[in-house]
């Protein structure tokens, strides 16, 4: 159990949360919390096929890229039911801010059964922490603007909503 | 010379331009177009120090981040002038899009004298091709929110304005 710490000032659901990079044993679950919008989907049931397999692989062996898992209870890193929340994290180069990286956050996924309790926000400042500590010098994301609810979350993190973002699909 | 293509399309201004990862060589110039707002600035005049050779060293020496200088006349890849625009690329790795990377586009720089003849689309355009080429499933970029001519130009580029972008300094 590599740095779980009680979360005294969280709800009693929220016994002990561990956050760590996920490994390969974590990536049903992950899939899992991408696929899932409303309700839980079962992590035994889905067929990690090729293309994710490559896709993980490609995403743990960069050194500038991470996807990070939200564990409840004691983390014995096999039992997918205990992963709540995923997010990736990209640590990007750049010649700004005194040639500090910026972390780039994609993808965040919290159990569908598991939302409004918290959950949240542990996740996103455990991140951001993280990204702190590693030397960044700001992080940043982009949310679907119907989102109003995403967007008062990040707001209340600290966030500015200051950038329109703009997609391309090729 | 090499990727260099005729502009037959573009105005008289334009007559030889490339695409392609700035080396070493091209810093002085990247720098001066970071710090140009409202006026070049002579890249001869900048000093070059630690902490923006490290920076570049970073980018130059991982293989999912790059800065593309677009380079007017016969490319010398050791003449300042000639260096008419840049942008840094990073391509991250993803399990949505069936695996496919994504190219995010940060830091997009015209010459201040050289704005508004459509070096901005050539830069633009020859980077999403590159990023197709690659086998990107996507093109993202944010822009601030007061930036309203920035925003129509990625429009008619065929970026959807989907996303709000937020942004926390650390």
């Amino acid at each position: 159990m590599v740095g779980a710490v009680p979360d005294a000032s969280e709800s009693a659901h929220v016994a002990t949360l561990t956050l760590r990079p996920a490994t390969r044993t974590d990536l049903p679950a992950v899939l899992a919390l991408l696929v899932d919008e409303e309700r839980v989907v079962d992590p035994a049931g889905l067929v990690v096929d090729d293309v994710y397999e490559q896709a993980f692989a490609a995403i743990d062996s960069d050194p500038r890229n991470e996807i990070l898992v939200l564990v409840e209870g004691v983390d014995d890193q096999g039992d997918d039911s205990r992963v709540v929340g995923c997010l990736q994290v990209t640590y990007i180069p750049g010649l700004g801010k005194g040639g500090a990286e910026r972390a780039l956050i994609e993808a965040v996924r919290i159990r569908a059964d598991r939302r409004g309790g918290g959950l949240g926000r542990i996740l996103m400042e455990r991140t951001i922490e993280r990204a702190r500590t590693r030397g960044c010098g700001l992080v940043q994301l982009t949310s679907n603007k119907q989102r109003e609810d995403a967007h008062r979350f990040y707001g209340r993190l600290g966030f500015a909503r200051s950038h329109d973002g703009f997609k391309l699909a090729l």
